[in-house]
């Protein structure tokens, strides 16, 4: 073989679990006020953005990411007009967002405007355009403040944050308090859709007691998950409203929708990838119902 | 947070990507005649074998791969009589197979017998008493010669070998020549199952090749994968028959010919796991669908 | 290049600094009383010593240490009859110093009965029989009680400790009270040694701050050093006593009265290698003496 | 502790042997037409320069690394005055060179105008202005070339090449008939120094063989060392000349020396630092000795 890489990227998931990716390629990194930001190449994912030493996407297969965290809502949203995405700097949310034609306003709120920005310029292929897209508000602010102060009425909400890591910047967006707010300004069939941690049966807490949490505030909630080579492993996301089950949605029903609007480029995401997404194995479910934690604003989650 | 830990099983999967897992624990090591072999303990996963510097399965989640390799074929299989195992050496195997009430005859080849008595010894978890069943029968010798050699007629076929990499043990495993000389000694109805290598998108290589080259041989096959995660994948498996659909059975129905089996205790699959595990997503459907590789004996594949 | 190891120890001197050693081979490990032991074979220094995570001495190199730590003050000391060794469990500092023919007697005082023991199992090189030597004695429990309690006075004094770390057992062994304790067990012209940590420019402190407080209780004391190779580094050792001066041996003379002894099979030392070993660069001089640190019972040393 | 780092320099030495610098700021990277260039700042020892995955020098410790390879042929050579510097991209060696007053000429060579302009931006402190100095000449070629053609004379001669490793510009820089070359440039009491490999007892050879090499071409010669923290290794140096003998220095003379000269600033070098460089342990001298290998232009030194 050849010489194993000098330059490494390496994320710790545990102190004694870590992931070592060879870098190719440094491009840019700084503090910005929230967090410390990298962006960089690494050899087997491509260009990557790194927020306080975990990585958020990676060139090669952001597009798994992203496209499991969106669609799902938006088929089951129906013709949703009023979308808010809390967090996704990177851009690539809004950018599978207006894909659904029916957008017609869509408000991400973020608090690291420099994130943004750089996402802006070293991430193009992630927005896409998207940031200059008439129907695009970008926000720069605390986003629990802002639900908190919105006198709209939204039919899907995104969050896309950062894990709630210690002095991190959203910690307090996953609490019971938090998730009655946000329903408060939903549109009675709204539906929010969220990346929630890990989905290693060994590091499902976080998941578990997101589920718990939202479970309070919405009436039909189902964790989904797909496998995201950069982050080496599976990693759960969580789709909740009053009365709308993607289990109900047959795959027959998801590939006729997309097409209906005319979404034909995706590229992990159909019908059949939705089958797979929501069908848990056994121990993962039993896990996950074992947790009881929910998740206050004077006991919120701090993951490792 | 703690020091990190200072002994490390670090497994790379490519010159630029590797996984580090503190070791906790050393238990034995040694060169046999065919391969290095290791047992110890991981902080995160509890005791492992290591075969040639790669994690075979572990303590914690062994149970999610054995699981997942054999009960879509033994149910699939109708009520299998005759099992033949190629490989298999730490003997979960045999413990996932003899779960199945209608087994009369198992016979297990491996080439390996230190390794298969060290299992014995280290990891008396995984064979389970397995190895001193009366239906059990263990055979030391390469797995193609016992296959050309057999004149038994077998129901399921289990393959659960090491990758092919250079050097190895298996490397012959997995050709043209050996699927065609395997399904002469297969039941009409019999069902073949193997794990397949790695589901990471970008080292689908080996899996689509040796899909591919089952095709040649049986009539209906699929590629199905679930996440193992000390492994720090998805890892694919394919299951084999000339007229058996694992799409055409129900969660239901699975979830029933367990219970009429009599089998309750599994931990990681069930008829909404099984629905997961064969429901492929898009990307992985087309990549797959474009290697066009066929393995040969004169052209075999190696693996990093 | 062949590929890289697999199983690795690595030894972190600071968050952001780690030396990586392949494992070649592992031999035993277990916790005593007092701290994490671990014997293992790296590739490159062969068997090795490891406490608490730091390599305390390898196969191949060890003569390095050992011979610097002893003969310096051995030959200072003129023709010293009792020797008093403070630690030293793996034995080689015995095996050195009974390499002087005056020695009538010698005793080693470790707080790990266990780790004592294992090393005469699993490193036998390195105390060569002489734990069998009638002019030794082994004796088990903490050092610096042994000091207070000895009624003998003592021609040289070797302590062969491990580094102060937190809840180690030896961070009391390095103040200015345990020095002028041991000062009045000494003989007039009695002669001490010891290890006295990292001679890294960048990490002197430990070091300094040693020598400082030795100061207060010995009239005459040198800094000296050798690069450990196993260590990957230059260590410092500090030689006290009330007047002899090891910058005044010449290297003829240290020659000389090493043949005069017998002394012939030492590999790093002779005279040439005493005068390097002395001869400070500047920049450690600076460093060591802009420290003014004094290290006291109620204000021990702690090192990474 | 803190969290480890995340980004990490590793540096192999050996298949099993690498040490990890955690990366703490990025800088600049590129391929020129000879060598993979990388700067970045490491937490431990500031900015650094890497060629090929070694590093070369870093900000904290570089003057260790000049100064030795500088000043003891500098005050050797009597009152130099025509230098001639083969390599030294960085442009320290130009630096320390500068700070003997009798020099009217120094021309120093490097194959890779890029790297040396990238030094003069990225290193500042390196060539502290030297590359400026109207007494210096920089020559963008071959150094072996310019060897052949030049009609000059040298009084001293400084060979600050990177190491021969396979496919790297300078493995033809350490051949017999490449020192007959260079001593038919130099003045009769013309002395060379250059930086001569590593000094760890294990990888020695390299060292060895350039010393057996140098010794065809010149009357005297001697080999010393210091610890470079940052290369975590003692490194060695060679100086050779027809007769004049570093080690007829005293530390006494040399401290006047360089008093004479008004060379009062530096940190590492001075008259005590110079005996203990040349002072070499007897295994040193063993090993170094017991190596017979030449290198000549069709058997050239290739290290790992």
């Amino acid at each position: 073989m050849k010489a194993p890489a000098w330059k490494w990227f390496i994320e710790y998931t545990h102190p004694t679990q870590a992931h070592m990716h060879g870098i190719s390629k440094y491009i840019f990194s700084c503090r910005t006020k929230y967090q410390d930001v990298e962006f960089l190449e690494v050899e087997f994912y491509g260009r990557c953005l790194i927020l306080d030493g975990k990585i958020q996407s990676a060139l090669y297969d952001e597009y798994i990411y992203h496209e499991t965290l969106i669609h799902p809502a938006m088929l089951l949203a129906g013709a949703p007009k009023k979308v808010l995405v809390l967090g996704g700097g990177e851009g690539a949310v809004l950018r599978e967002i207006l894909k659904h034609p029916g957008v017609e306003r869509l408000v991400m709120v973020d608090i690291d405007r420099e994130v943004v920005e750089m996402c802006a310029e070293y991430l193009p292929e992630w927005n896409a355009g998207a940031f200059q897209d008439p129907r695009v508000e970008l926000v720069f602010c605390d986003a629990r403040e802002y639900v908190k102060n919105t006198g709209e009425t939204w039919d899907v909400v995104v969050m896309d944050l950062t894990e709630p890591v210690d002095d991190g910047p959203s910690y307090l967006m996953f609490t019971r308090e938090f998730f009655r707010l946000l329903k408060g300004k939903m549109a009675p069939k709204g539906v929010l859709t969220l990346q929630a941690g890990s989905f290693n049966p060994w590091l499902l807490e976080c998941h578990s007691a997101v589920y718990n949490t939202i479970k309070l505030a919405f009436g039909t909630l189902r964790s989904y998950y797909t496998f995201i080579p950069s982050f080496d492993v599976t990693w759960g996301f969580i789709v909740a409203s009053d009365e709308k089950d993607p289990l109900a949605l047959s795959p027959a029903e998801i590939d006729a929708a997309l097409k209906e609007r005319g979404i034909e480029g995706l590229r992990h995401y159909d019908g059949e990838a939705h089958r797979g997404m929501f069908a848990l194995p056994k121990d993962i479910r039993a896990l996950r119902d074992k947790e009881k934690r929910i998740i206050e604003d004077n006991n919120p989650l701090i993951t490792f």
